[in-house]
């Protein structure tokens, strides 16, 4: 009744904004990502019966309330598919400092759904392990595969056809990710409640969604093809669009600080020299960049230069879900 | 044949984004503005019939070829319109520093059309001067009255309802409006072709025009009331969806620097600290802040400390075309 599982961060090049199921975590769109190798999270999960509750342990800390909530009312689900009603004993390491500007519930809910399946004797394809992840967090979905991932958001009301499919393996195109971190001057606004708010109140969310297919279409012709230029233009474009669905919402948000659009400019400037850079941002004032290997050195050179940067973390394409014997 | 008037700039509060007609210049949506009492043109046109070839004089030098071209295809159109074909010395002293970050399309083309039309003889009432400065800057048609302006867009093909007209006087109201001057970084697209591009390719076209008469009726509404709060608010909104629209188009592009969102960040700092301040933002990265007079001082005092902030031009609410008996 125990397992250990890891799962990597992924990083949206088109992206998931919007919801059409909150309970579920169905999306408005599908999404593409590409899951990355640097940041990670390991989890263990063993369900006892003598245990009085569920217990979690974060980076070998006692979880707070909140999470413990969270996490707990997460299991109940899994212990519900599986028709079991024993506690558990979960214990996570989390490689995704919060610094880096990534999200660790992708990785975090990706570990934890194929954990607690193991530990459950379970026999789950991947297409149910990425459902199940999908009821976490939603971008968790595609951490069950390596490489570019696609989640297809489905059409049915019961969640049973939104899930993740690989698209290319990571060993298939050697990129870099570079996460651009900036001195952070305001809580934003979480992107949950953000993309409720765009959704029910954006003067754009119908043109993003009915940009998005397009766009999605592009990309994988980009990625079948290895065109590193129309990936990335694909990819700031989408980014764009995405943040300017924030500033038709009443009222109107941004994540964007003058850091953010500084990095924006110099990687404008990196592409005038003859640099193959483009940006993405998430729901936060950082940037990530997305380079060839060749470049890699120029491009942290000319960002470190910049005073609004704070640090830079690279990464290439990385691996899906890995089983572990220990944690 | 003589004749001198001089016309104010105006600052759009609800922007007119988008041709329908490039020649006639019809916009694809109404919009509103306050007309500012700091910067004008002061242009002087006298018809003779002894001059082989139209003259211009620009702040004291001969213009040069491409604004003569322009000037003179603008006189050939009111030549037209008068049934007469003089050529015209046109002399012209702008009050509208570029360094103030506004165009002086507007003030020229509203003080070209007033004192053309003057010195020809002809009877214009404001509805008809409107349009014709309308044919020269699509902006001008505002600059002909004085404080709270409305350009309808109208729907004929040939302009004929396509107007400004009075919202209320100057004198009703008193704000301030301080424009923020940003250093330079970029040659920024010309609105012309950031307006084109966008009406053309943008995803968010049709949802900027389906928001902007909800928009227009609110800031009518707010004007007639003296709320500045949901003036301020509608200017801001306004500001961002046309900005939003720009980065939904193919390919995406933006008129802010890094600079402008530090003086965005500013104005959402005042606002915490209550005081009220909203900005708006042109075709370009200069910033444009609207506040009551008892706060002007402090805004400008906090804005002095920013970094990218290379000035700060206060104006109050200004009057329309007015005309004088010399330059």
């Amino acid at each position: 009744m125990k397992a250990v599982a890891k799962a990597h961060t992924n990083i949206a090049l088109i992206k998931y904004w919007g919801k059409r199921n909150d309970e579920l975590i169905l999306p408005m769109n599908n999404s593409l990502s590409l899951t990355l190798d640097h940041f990670y999270t390991t989890t263990e999960v063993q369900f006892d019966e003598r245990l009085a509750n569920d217990m979690f342990i974060f980076n070998g800390e006692q979880a707070s309330e909140a999470e413990s909530t969270k996490i707990s009312s997460y299991l109940n689900m899994v212990r519900q598919y599986a028709g079991v009603k024993r506690n558990a004993y979960v214990r996570s390491i989390n490689h995704v400092p919060t610094s880096a500007g990534f999200a660790s519930s992708a990785s975090g809910f990706a570990a934890l759904a194929a954990a607690s399946t193991k530990a459950l004797g379970l026999e789950v394809d991947k297409k149910t392990l990425s459902m199940l992840a999908r009821q976490g967090s939603g971008s968790a979905c595609r951490s069950v595969y390596g490489g570019f991932v696609e989640w297809e958001k489905g059409n049915s009301d019961d969640g049973s056809d939104s899930y993740a499919k690989p698209i290319l393996p990571e060993a298939e195109w050697d990129l870099r990710v570079l996460s651009v971190l900036l001195e952070s001057k305001a809580k934003p606004i979480s992107s949950r409640k953000g993309m409720k708010r765009t959704v029910e109140t954006s003067a754009f969310y119908s043109g993003w969604l009915k940009a998005v297919d397009q766009e999605l279409a592009e990309m994988k012709k980009a990625i079948h093809t290895k065109d590193f230029e129309r990936l990335g233009e694909v990819t700031e474009a989408n980014a764009l669009k995405m943040h300017a669905t924030m500033l038709g919402s009443q009222p109107p948000f941004t994540y964007w600080q003058s850091g953010t659009v500084s990095v924006m400019e110099e990687v404008q400037q990196l592409r005038e020299a003859g640099i193959q850079a483009y940006f993405t941002i998430d729901a936060g004032p950082n940037v990530k960049i997305l380079c060839l290997p060749e470049d890699e050195q120029i491009v942290r050179d000319e960002l470190e230069k910049l005073p609004a940067v704070k640090g830079i973390y690279g990464c290439r394409p990385g691996p899906g879900i890995e089983y572990q014997d220990y944690l």
